[in-house]
Parts: C-alpha cells; sequence; structure tokens
C-alpha cells in the first residue's frame, strides 16, 4: 500500500481483544460457532502476506489497498445480539468497525488496526414491504440488489442503484449516504430513508424506526447516522420509501467530440425529457477503452471512436409518451449538431448491455491493477478540467504507464476520477495529493461526493469544510460515543477526534 | 387564550433587556433606527390588551393566539449585524426568539416572554439564480412566493408551495422544514436544501453554503437546523434546489362518498398519473362548507353535495401527454365508481379556483373564530378514523357550536385536523388534549407532520419519540447552543432544556 498519510499509529486508550472477550462475544451471538470468526494465524502480523487467514475477507478491502489486522469478526443475527457484543466493547474500551458489504473505497468498512469487526451480515431480513404506502423495512444487511428483487415483484423499486448492487448492504448505503444511479431522479438517500435503528457506542439501541413520509417533531437524529460511516452509531434496520417501479425504461447512448457538448446535452435533456429524465452519466474514451480491454463481452457501441459518451436514462409510465418524448429529443440534438452518434437500446438487453459499459468501468480499473479513486463535486460545466489538468501534470514523469479517467454523474455534478497504474507507489500519491483537493477546495467543491471520508480522506475533510463545521462534528461525536469506539481513525482529522473525545483518565 | 399548558414560567436565568443593551442592538444595526423597535407601552403588561404597542406585530402569532411581551425586537440587514446582535445577547444571556414571516402555527415564532425578537425581514435579498445549476442561493428573509416569481422568470420553480405563501420567508421554511403542497412531487426540504449559513447562539457563522449536489465529507450538519425551529441556531442564507418548471398543469377536483374512496382513488393515481402526478389533497365537506360560508366568490365545485373531495394536480413537459393520462385517469376512476363526480379546470383562472377551495381552508377558519390546529401523520388509509372518532367524543358536550374538519395531504399521510370554535376554552382543550396525542401514538403516527413543534407541543415530542431519542436532542441542544439562550421553551421537554443546558453556576 502506498502513501504514507493513510499510516496511523493504534491509538493506546483502546483495549485488546482478550480470550475472555471472545467468550463474552460468543455468548452474545448465542453460543452460535458461526458468530465469532477468530484470526487462524499465530500473530496477526502474518495477515497481510495472503496466508489464507480467516479473518482475511474481514480485514481487507475489496480493492486490496486497506490492510487490517482484526483477530476477531463478530456477526450477531439481531439487534439484541449486536447491543450485547457493544455493552461489552464499551466496558471493554475495545474499538469497533462496523462492516457492510465490504465494497466500500476509502478504506471506511475495514479495521485500520486492530478493530473487533462488526459485520452485519447475518442480519439480513426483509421485515416488511408495505406496497400501498410504498414503504420498505428491512435489516442493515439485506443486499441492494435482493431488496430491489423483492420490491420488484410487487411492482416497486429501490430509489437507490449502484455497481456494487450485487454485494453492497442497506446499512452500508446507509451509513455511507450512498448516491449511485438513480440519485437524479429521486434524489438522496437523506430523503428516502424514513426511519432507522441503531446500536449506539455504549449498546444502547436507538429506535428512529418509524415509516412516516413527515415527521417534524424534533431534531431528526436519523439524519446524524446517515453518511457517518459507522462512527456516531451502528444501523441495524432500516425504513426506506420504495416508489412504484417505472413501466417503461429506455436507455441511450450517445458520442460527442467534447467535455461542452456533453453539459449542452444535459441542458437540452433537462427540457425535453423533463419528469422522465432518470439518469445522466458521462465516461471518456479512456475509460471506455479499459473497460473493452478488461471485460469479454463488450464492444464499441457506435462505428467511430468519441472522446466522450453519455448514457441517458428514461423512465414512464407510458411507454408512446416516452418514446415520444425520447424521439423529439434526439431529433434536436441531432438538428443542433450536439452529438456525434448515438444508439437507443432496441431491447432490455441492449439497453442492458449499454449501461455495463459506464456501470463496469470501476470493475474494470480493478482488474488493471491499482487504481487511485477520486470522487469530487465540481460546479458541472467545468468538472472535466481537472481530468485534462492531471494528465498535464502526471504525463512527464509517469508517461503512459499511468493512465487518467474521468467518468460518472454528469447530472448531478459528480466526477469519479481515477488514476489507473501498476501498483501504488509514494512518489505517484504525492504527485496527485493534495494537488486534486486543493483544485476541488479551490472550486469550492467536494472532495467526497458520495463515497465518503473513511480512512482515505479523514484528514482531507478540510478541504471542503471550514473549521467551525469540523469542529462541531467533534461536538456531535464527543455526544454520540465519547469513548470514541466506533470506526476510529475515520472521517474525522486526528486532531478534532483526539478534541472530541473523553480523556481516558475521565473514563 | 385557553390551555393551561401552554403557560411556562419565565426562566430566571436569562437576563433582562436594558437601555444598554438596546443602544448595543443600535450600533449592531449600524446606527439604523429601522433596525432596532422598541415597546411603546410604558408597562410591557399592557402589550396583550392590544393598545397599539409598536411591538405587538412581533409579540402575536397571526392567529393571535400566543402572545409573547418582548420589549425589543431586532431586524439586522447582514450576518454580520445579526452576528454582532447575537454575541451580545450570549454575553449578557439573553433569550432570543428567531422569527420570520410569522406564520407559524404553533407559536415557535412569537416570544413565550421577554426574549429578544430577531426578525430576519430585513435580510431579504436573492443572492443568486444558477438557471443552468438549477440553484438559488437567498437570504433568510426572502419571502416565498417571491423566490417563486424570480425563478419563475427563468424557467423554473421552488420545490415549495404552501397557503402561507405571500408572508412566509425562506428561513422559517428550513427552520419549520416545511412541507406543504409540492412534496408529494420534490421530496421534503431534507433533500432540496443544498447549503446553510446559520449564525450560532454566540455570534459565531457556520458556513454550510455550497450549492453542490451531493458532498458526502462528513456529517452533514444543515440538517441539524433544518426543522429545529430556530432552537440550535439562526438560518440566515440558504442555497435550494430550483427545478426546471413543469409547463403544463392540470387540476382536477373530485367529489367522493368514503374516505375509503380517497384513498383508493390515490392508489389509482399513483398507478395511472404516475411520474407527473404533484399534488393529491383531501378536504370533508365540513371544511368545503366553511369556505364557501367565510369566503367571498367561492362557490360549490359541483352539482351535489358530497361527503369528501380530493384536489389532484398534474405537473409535466407535454401537454398531450399530460392530458392523455389525466383522460385515461378519468375514466378508470369513472367506470370503477370511484367517485361520484368530478371537474377538470379548464383554463389557469378555473384550476386556480379548484385549488383555492383547498388552499385557503386555513384562511376560513381563521376568519370562522378560534380554532385548535393539529397536523398529525397517520397509516393513511385509517387517518379519517380520528376525525369521526374526535366528533363523536366532542358533540356530546360541546354541541354544534363546535365543528371538527380534517384536510390534508393525503398523499404523505398528513391529515390536519381542526376544531373549529367561538372561543378559546380550557375545557375544550381538555377534551381534545391529551386524547389526539394518545391516539397518535397508538397508531404510531407523528403529532406533527409538518407544523413542528414550537410551544404547542414541546411536551407532546414524548408520542412520537422515545425518551432515549429526546434524551439525545438535549445532547445537540447542550453542544450547540449550552446556555439555552436560542428560542427557549419551544421543541424539547422543560425538563430535557434543563438537563441539557450548563448550569447558570458554570457560566
Amino acid at each position: 500500500m502506498g502513501g504514507a498519510s493513510h499510516v496511523i499509529a493504534r491509538d493506546g486508550r483502546y483495549g485488546e481483544v482478550t480470550e475472555d472477550d471472545v467468550k463474552h462475544f460468543v455468548r452474545g451471538v448465542g453460543g452460535d460457532a458461526a458468530g465469532v470468526v477468530v484470526s487462524t494465524s499465530a500473530t496477526a502480523t502474518n495477515l497481510q502476506d495472503g496466508g489464507g487467514d480467516a479473518l482475511d475477507k474481514y480485514n481487507v478491502d475489496w480493492m486490496g489497498k486497506y490492510h487490517g489486522r482484526s483477530r476477531v469478526a463478530v456477526l450477531p443475527k439481531t439487534t439484541e445480539e449486536l447491543s450485547a457484543i457493544m455493552a461489552r466493547c464499551h466496558a471493554r474500551n475495545l474499538a469497533v468497525v462496523p462492516q457492510g458489504g465490504n465494497t466500500g473505497l476509502v478504506g471506511g468498512g475495514v479495521p485500520a488496526h486492530d478493530e473487533v469487526v462488526v459485520n452485519l451480515g447475518r442480519m439480513n431480513a426483509i421485515v416488511s414491504i408495505d406496497e400501498d404506502a410504498g414503504v420498505s423495512v428491512v435489516e442493515a444487511g439485506v443486499v441492494l440488489e435482493e431488496l430491489e428483487s423483492a420490491v420488484r415483484a410487487r411492482g416497486m423499486t429501490v430509489p437507490l442503484d449502484l455497481g456494487a448492487k450485487g454485494k453492497c448492504q442497506m446499512g452500508g448505503c446507509v451509513s455511507t449516504n450512498a448516491g449511485g444511479l438513480r440519485l437524479l431522479r429521486y434524489g438522496s438517500l437523506r430523503g428516502s430513508v424514513l426511519g432507522l435503528e441503531v446500536v449506539l457506542a455504549n449498546g444502547e439501541v436507538l429506535d428512529l424506526l418509524r415509516t412516516l413520509r413527515k415527521d417534524n417533531t424534533g431534531y431528526d437524529l436519523k439524519q446524524l447516522f446517515i453518511g457517518a460511516e459507522g462512527t456516531l452509531g451502528i444501523v441495524t434496520k432500516i425504513a426506506i420509501l420504495t416508489p412504484r417501479a417505472p413501466t417503461n425504461v429506455n436507455v441511450a447512448l450517445f458520442g460527442l467530440d467534447s467535455f461542452a457538448s456533453c453539459v449542452e446535452l444535459l441542458k437540452l435533456a433537462r427540457g425535453r425529457l423533463g419528469e422522465i429524465l432518470s439518469a445522466f452519466e458521462f465516461f471518456d474514451r479512456e475509460s471506455l477503452d479499459l473497460v473493452l480491454e478488461q471485460l469479454k463481452g463488450t464492444r464499441d457501441p457506435l462505428a467511430k471512436p468519441c472522446p466522450f459518451y453519455v448514457v441517458v436514462e428514461t423512465s414512464g409510465s407510458v411507454k408512446s409518451h416516452d418514446n415520444a418524448k425520447l424521439q423529439a429529443f434526439l431529433k434536436i440534438v441531432k438538428n443542433k449538431r450536439v452529438i456525434v452518434d448515438g444508439v437507443v437500446g432496441k431491447d432490455e438487453k441492449h439497453a442492458f448491455a449499454l449501461w455495463t459499459l459506464r456501470e463496469r468501468i470501476s470493475v474494470a480499473l480493478k482488474y488493471a491493477g491499482a487504481v487511485y479513486k477520486y470522487d469530487i463535486s465540481l460546479p458541472t460545466a467545468r468538472m472535466y478540467n481537472l481530468v485534462t489538468t492531471l494528465r498535464a501534470r502526471l504525463a512527464p514523469q509517469f508517461g503512459s504507464g499511468v493512465k487518467v479517467l474521468g467518468y460518472g454523474h454528469l447530472g448531478d455534478g459528480n466526477l469519479h476520477l481515477n488514476i489507473s497504474c501498476a501498483e501504488y507507489t509514494d512518489a505517484l500519491e504525492r504527485a496527485i495529493e493534495p494537488f486534486v483537493y486543493e483544485y476541488t477546495r479551490d472550486e469550492r467543491g467536494s472532495v467526497s461526493a458520495e463515497h465518503g471520508l473513511g480512512i482515505m480522506k479523514a484528514e482531507e475533510i478540510i478541504y471542503s469544510k471550514d473549521a467551525k463545521a469540523v469542529e462541531l462534528m467533534g461536538a456531535m461525536k464527543r455526544a454520540l460515543d465519547p469513548r470514541g469506539i466506533l470506526n476510529p481513525y475515520k472521517v474525522l482529522p486526528a486532531a478534532t477526534r483526539a478534541a472530541a473525545l473523553v480523556p481516558m483518565s475521565k473514563l
């Protein structure tokens, strides 16, 4: 792993897991052996060598970038079990990392050191689906795609979709305030999530699990846990709006000769497609080349290569109306020469193939080697300048072995900037950071549009939030987790965390 | 004013405004005489007698239900002026009530005793309107209707609309998390508000004023101030999504013979009108009778009276498509005999007249005398049971002089329950409360769907939130306003507030 900035010393305030703790955990999960996984290595330091330790899947993130050294993972099946486990960890001052599908991109879901892993994967019941109200209640460990299948069978949809849907869990989605492909249509989880059940740092259960669309009784505490990446509490149950699924979906892919044309296309789509516009995604040729190179069965979607591509999705309730709107849109963008070429998905399979080109870029990046990932909000019209600027910056030193790719949710002003290379090196990281963060700060953008901060960007929060805001976040941390046992080393800068925590001498 | 429950003793921890304070306030607003309004009565206790004191408009809410006795109102023109005023109040431990258009319904925007009124009405600049990004930035005192006019001229709309739009201010809308008529289409302000500037209790300015659609860098602090009713900070600037205005709006009014039919109509509307359904409101015959009785120029919309009415609004981008969807919907609801009768607005004026019948119920209630207002979320299908139950409960004791009306945002599960009577009496209030709150609790509903808690329902939060949640709200209060000078006596129960505040002896 490259990047000295990620190496944070273990904080001596936390206890170390003992045999006695493990016994408590086993009791906590009702004696169920599958509920507690203990390291099979003689020494925890061997874990990074890929020696096949039972804890590897809990210790290492899916990109292989972040490696923890936890000796135990606990997998509760109920809120009560988790509550007992947290009470023990709190009493013993054991640090804990809550973990979902382990699909995060900023090292937020794996231990930094020897934190107890609390994996929610076995709390995976769909509690209720209310078709009339359009509301579903699930446990945190339900996989996004499984919920989508379950509600689809009743004519509804989850207002969230992302590449990791086959593995990511709803609790993780909520805890990271995941954005994804449907945000343009349904807005963020801050509006879609109606209620939460949360286990607090000391094991207390906070019941905010209402299914009401409107509730203005006091401060909206659930918002604190949405996007807190498990640093303020562990989300155990979620009530979420599941709106009626659109009965008719169209997908079109366009080739364009400039980023400015992509922005012009967005403006026309907003005006002409109006209420049926449900996604507007872009990627550059460099991204497409990588997908074609790495993923079997993909092919160039248009006759000639273009420097930019846009995927537009429409979703509506009357097929003939949607088709008419799309045709009118196509006519205009052709006449105005905003696009070079384009193709409309002629059936579901074809539409899926077009979507795949955009959706699987991140998988292609993983196959291609190491990748530095940045997830940035910028003013839409100037968004791509960062990609070209960074290319110019890196080329002299690193040559063609380092590729800079840009893609993302153009309709939301969200760029995914990716630097693909053979391996992580300090030299490359130093050439990228803090440059990318400073550039974003100067544009008043966000250094994390949707991925969160995790361990990767805990110190970088200062590029998007002013000092007073970060200080207040510390106050929230102190109010909810004064011992700092929940997902330490993450989200907040070390100095803020240190100032927020109650000193050990006072515990 | 009826109801002993609203009489809360003045808290001796707060200072009293002196001549010296007033001089500081005048300096704080740059010596501008219009910026500080001082009571013109010899004694503050005369204020309730309607003696025409200059402070009356700041001390009394628009319903005439809540009467404060403040001696001074300050009207800053800039964030810096407000910051200086708050620094003074903080240093002197003066309690403050932030005030917008004074259109609230729970006594949240007027003083309970002698709090300094901070009225935002002169901070009324529209800072920027970004047509490309669909984002507007305004000062807190901008009136909702003025913002709507300004963005309409650029083809956009505000994702919020309510009866008080001609007077309510954006800062108040955000601070109360106002719901209103467009929530069904655009979701709540928690999704639409992108950034805030807030002046904190001690005068510090918290800059969260970003215009990004997505920003996952740390805890979303702005959510704390949305719906906090000015108890955690004073909202001074707002960045809000202003989406493209629909180019085509249709309004239809239906008469139905049961509440169950209204619910059936909603289900059909969701399915058939899909993405163009933008409002679904209901009212009962009792509400309509009051409007026809109190408001000139209104008339019965249908040939025969019906026990229930529904207003459906559609908004879309292609007129012919919208009309076709609406016609198909009409055909089905007639064939299925879900409705008794109906009428579609034939032009803008007619549509406005139909909307008026729903929108002006609350004005008609005001003209009719005293009114007890409850704003409740309940399971949609059983929502109206509360109205009939309360009617049966009150009739024996109070006869026909007391009318129970039900209307509201059926599409959001939100009932406005109103009890209209000649004057406020303790006997009537005791017959209504806590019955209404207990009923709501037993249905796991919300005792305030969109109006907030204010002073009216500060103690009633316990009917919708569990003890741990209320305790955590106290912790938020302590973190942001440890002296408790911001809008005291409101939102949180007295015991929670007392526990949250730093004792005077430690200040």
